[in-house]
């Protein structure tokens, strides 16, 4: 198989996260970047797309447009990322996967929870890659993480505690920034603010790390500027299916933190401590032994760790390039497939349209729970009940 | 006024909080200790006291005997600690209070709610110090926090984040241990084991820092090793008296961490972080500004914080120095009183019978919370109420 | 102008820095990399290269055959990296340059003063780019400390004291490990190993950050492990030209240390530091102030370190973005000459020949004082003096 | 024997040093605080001699009075501390050795390298204890360090890195305070600024550690602030007996740096790492391994940690602990002498009259070869060759 070919929708100029995708898509040139329709404005999406270095019959004003012109080339996109406000992400997604395209959605995949197990069908009948980008999960140090519970490092896994608490809306002036006031909104950001931009990603890492699904959650949510109608600090309480408790505390009024995304995971053998802004290092703590640093890049990782590590150990790596072994795991899978061939284990990571749907359900439930005073209510899709 | 004599029931050989008790105490000279009983067996406890330099006749057998002779002589001690089992507190507190005497007595103050009221008002009404040892509230970044709180720095206080979360019983094998069996006991222990032994310090510490008491919680309680009956993880939310939200996660099961006693307060117009372990540095993030490292010892510091340093900046100091600041507020207190004189306010700050009895309300209600799923529960004593 | 078209020579399979040229380069689309002569072996090479996704008339089997048959096509490439061992840089730097191409060569540039000035010269002569590849001065908080110093913010620079001391070669049993032994054998490496491999990355970034060139030297230079003809430690101390004092410390058999690059310059207003390892936060003290924490890519930085920052604070960015700043600078230089328009003052930051033959007027100097019992002696190279 | 008796001399109302002793000498009550002589205005000595609680008759106006009075008293001093300016410190050593007490005097021990030798010829003649006070040696993980050197846990030491560089002298306006300016002014000062005055407890540490003695150095010093004669800064290399390699850098302008006293030893086997700043971690690399934290307090430290440790593991210790050990060491050899006993050898760890003629002839060397440009020189004491 050849190059392989990625398009995207949104992430067009002055972005957040469009600058992103495209570095970590190019990365070890993974992916061409070869078709996108990068903006809600037609023209401004064409122009950008041309500056970006799309031909010009690729660089489309609109996405429909786009799946309409790719579905019929011969070198059609390989892999699709919508990059868009997120309550266009289940009806772009979904387009595509009809249309036959391997598609990564950013989170939250969907709006609804209904949305999200219609297309965890769809994935399925079509035999297409539905990935989300829970990108924190492509660090190396993170699937380190999950290798040393899965190899039984941590004995049972008893408790997990995962962050995910910055400080960047802690300024009770930003009630007029529209930066961030849609975000507490509820008429444009749905049921759930933090929890639902930043929590998932904490609850995804937590999952993945330590290989159990959240059951039941318990969930205090609170807006600690009073303008906002969502809330902009959470505590969660969780139940996993594997029997490990969870606690997951979410913030963006925590002033002095920048990004505050961390995880602690305390088994019956040992316990791990890692934190996304210093992702380099692994806190490792055996049973009765001393806390050991375990470093990227250094002897003695899992082959999952090895695959995502790109430089010699001290040499800090970020999170483009976690980010890019979202989009490295998927050019394998998209490979694998083409060459009739078994995926390597050690790629076969990226987070799926289940994993989508599983935040959704997760959002709903702390929605849920947090006008109920902290009830217990049920965290999982139905379908997977 | 002359120098201060000093006493102590328990504390006795090989006891693990007895020698922070006698070298604070010591520290500059604050208190001459003279007296004691130090153990529960009557004889050990005399030959460990003589061995500690007391005099034959005040290495007493039993704090009876201590009390009806101290009672009587003219150079009686001036403070006694009481650091026996938690079982015994009351009782002995109680006795000597009515006794005339002064009193710090060890955490948590008592068994329960009701015995914390007759201690309040005991006090009230004897007009005696009864003092209660959160010995962490006398770092001195511990009380700049609070200076910079009640200073307005951080504008009204949103969220306060405490953390005791240790992993000194993670080791299922210690089932059969019994200086860790006990602890999970409730025959032995009372309601609550991790919360009432080290969750009661963060509360204290949220609480003395941010000026604001408890109103209510909902407390998310788990035993991680199944032998044990009361929990050895919890969450717990708070709401405040003064609008503040409240975050407390205290754990005996967190492998890697070794004290685990952190604070955050995230107000307004700034946000402070503190650990223990590193007691020395305190972080605060003014709005739109840059994190900031205030070093203990260094210029521009609180009153409070002034007092409880001993040595230059960059020296580190620890737990006994803070320890001893309760020690230092306590001899301050005594010699107002005798010299008949306003206290510096910035000693004024030991923890009092009040705090104890709080923290006595909060552990029933983590107790009764936990049982209830979480349930919503009144967390001030009904004195306070 | 279109794309722009990268070529390379070494970075073969298996080479150490192979991975992270193509890497960077590719960063943001920046250059296209479309030819290259990866392998001292000719078959390797091309083969490598075809699976690297170059035409098979652009993967070289020799930099011979590269320089000729890119000489002659339309769509040469417009920059040619040299990542070949040290010994043949200053022969293809030549011979590319020669022949008007632009060049990155990787440090050490030569392997003497004569050679680096005849390199200098030449590019003088060519007017084309011959850059070294200094790559951790591309780190975005580099560049911000450099810009304070020039802003001022320190006022004199008195003293920078910079370190590069790992631990990676401490194990004597190496001694018959020939991916090691080279390096400390005169006969392979020249007059030093540490220094010349190491130590010149923290010369050139203590130059590059304070905006001064070091004059004279004196160094101490020791074999830790016998068997070692060359140097695996050293401390070197520096005069520069504008007046500030230097230390350098460089090792390999500092166990324990990873890494090991650090910066620290000292003014009369305030000190900065930086680590390698950490590279996502600068520490800055002003005098008479409090230390504080500066952020990559949070407010209120300079341009330069603005421009060489990808993705939002709180976000860790590595080395392979630092890397990607000296690729991101060429192109930018390159289309600037192109265009005919001025380079934007905030890229014109990459390495240059000069720096190149300064590092090699440095090692030699380290070299003479070194075997001199620290003799100071003259660290400019004669062009320079 | 009964409780040991404490005197010093020096250390007056205001003093920077004199609280550190008063409470390291007390902890544990190890020293009874009986005697003083505080202040070089005999009023003002005697007065705050009653106020810290001595007896109206040994509150001394002046050394002598107290040497004359206590060499008559049954009951006399046990340890006298000399804590007055560097000048004086011989003279009155010398009396008191020849007085029969035993002295710990503050560092340097004396101005001249033949007084050094005078003291330690007069202390073996007397076989009186003269202790020189290089209190960071009393830090329970300086301790470990030690004890693991010794124990072969790193093979031969090959290198030692120690560093006391601190930014307290930093801001050129000082030039005019008195607290600053005598110490760089020879007159007063001596041969040496900043390596007498900080230096010296970074080369006895490492010698303290590495179990070897400097012979020989090379030092470039350099005044920073032009004002200064003396040096404000210097690196020195070093060449041990045991065949170790030093490196010390000393400085009082290190902008951002509070106190700055660390320690690397770097051996065949592995490397250890600890900083005066956070000084209840150590860290440990053994050779092909992962770094481990030692925690001061934790399980498996040698027996000389453990002497010099108080509180559990988790809870900081600080400075005047590490200083309360030098006085709990005299204690012990105080005690053992009198009891007719060999000395518990984990105790047996004060740094003594040996030392400060070492430190002195260090001095002496440093400015010898600073003036010399770096010229090596012998650095031993001439008794010591
Ligand atoms: N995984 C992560 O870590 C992460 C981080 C940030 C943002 N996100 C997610 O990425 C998505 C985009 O967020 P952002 O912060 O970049 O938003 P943004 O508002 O900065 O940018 C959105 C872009 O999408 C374009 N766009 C909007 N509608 C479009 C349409 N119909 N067709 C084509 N383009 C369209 C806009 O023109 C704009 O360029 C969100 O879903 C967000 O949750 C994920
Ligand atoms: N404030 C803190 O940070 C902190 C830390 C640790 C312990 N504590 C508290 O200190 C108290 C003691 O804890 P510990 O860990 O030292 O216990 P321990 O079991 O180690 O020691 C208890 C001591 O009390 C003595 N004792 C028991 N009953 C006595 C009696 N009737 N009369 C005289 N002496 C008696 C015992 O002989 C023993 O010496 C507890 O209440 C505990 O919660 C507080
Ligand atoms: N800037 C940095 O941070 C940094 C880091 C590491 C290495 N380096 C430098 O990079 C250079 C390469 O180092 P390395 O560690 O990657 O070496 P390496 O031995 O790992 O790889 C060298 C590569 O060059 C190829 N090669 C050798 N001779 C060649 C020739 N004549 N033509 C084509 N290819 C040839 C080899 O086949 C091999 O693939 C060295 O100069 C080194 O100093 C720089
Ligand atoms: N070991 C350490 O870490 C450390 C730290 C600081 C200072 N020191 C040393 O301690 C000594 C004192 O330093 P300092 O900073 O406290 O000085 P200081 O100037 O603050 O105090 C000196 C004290 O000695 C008294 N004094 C002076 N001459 C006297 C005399 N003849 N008789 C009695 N008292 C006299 C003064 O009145 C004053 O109270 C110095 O030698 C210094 O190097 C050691």
């Amino acid at each position: 198989m050849g190059k392989l070919n990625w398009g995207i929708i949104g992430g067009g100029e002055g972005s957040q996260i469009g600058p992103a995708h495209r570095l970590a898509a190019g990365l070890d040139r993974a992916f061409d970047f070869v078709a996108g329709a990068l903006d809600h404005r037609a023209e401004e999406g064409r122009a950008f797309g041309r500056r970006m270095g799309l031909a010009a019959d690729r660089a489309y004003g609109d996405w429909r447009e786009m799946l309409e012109s790719e579905r019929g080339r011969a070198d059609r996109v390989d892999l699709v990322t919508v990059a868009t406000p997120n309550a266009t992400h289940f009806e772009i997604t979904k387009a595509f996967l009809e249309g036959g395209f391997h598609v990564l959605v950013e989170k939250p995949m969907t709006m609804t929870v209904a949305e999200g197990e219609e297309l965890v069908g769809l994935a399925r009948e079509t035999g297409r890659i539905c990935a989300v980008n829970y990108g924190y999960s492509g660090y190396a140090l993170v699937r380190q993480m999950r290798a040393m519970v899965a190899a039984g490092d941590l004995g049972r896994v008893r408790m997990v505690v995962a962050e995910f608490a910055h400080g960047h809306h802690a300024d009770a002036g930003d009630a007029d920034n529209p930066r961030v006031r849609w975000r507490y909104d509820p008429a444009q950001a749905g049921v759930s603010a933090q929890f639902a931009d930043c929590g998932i990603h904490a609850l995804h890492m937590a999952s993945f790390v330590i290989g159990q699904e959240v059951e039941r959650l318990s969930a205090d949510t609170v807006s600690c500027i009073e303008s906002r109608v969502l809330e902009d600090d959470a505590q969660v309480n969780l139940r996993f299916d594997g029997g490990a408790v969870g606690r997951l505390w979410t913030s963006s009024i925590a002033l002095g933190r920048q990004h505050g995304l961390t995880l602690q995971v305390f088994g019956e053998k040992g316990g791990l401590r890692w934190a996304q802004e210093q992702p380099n290092q692994l806190y490792w703590m055996p049973l009765g032994g001393r806390l050991e640093v375990i470093e990227r890049g250094g002897p003695g990782l899992s082959p999952e760790a090895t695959r995502a590590s790109r430089v010699t150990v001290g040499h800090a790596e970020g999170m483009p390039l976690a980010f890019g072994n979202i989009y490295a795991d998927l050019a394998e899978a998209i490979r694998a497939r083409a060459e009739g061939r078994a995926i390597d284990p050690a790629a076969d990571l990226y987070p799926r349209a289940e994993d989508g749907l599983r935040s959704m359900a997760a959002v709903f439930a702390v929605a849920e729970s947090g006008k109920a005073e902290g009830a217990w209510v049920e965290a999982r899709p139905p379908m997977m009940r």
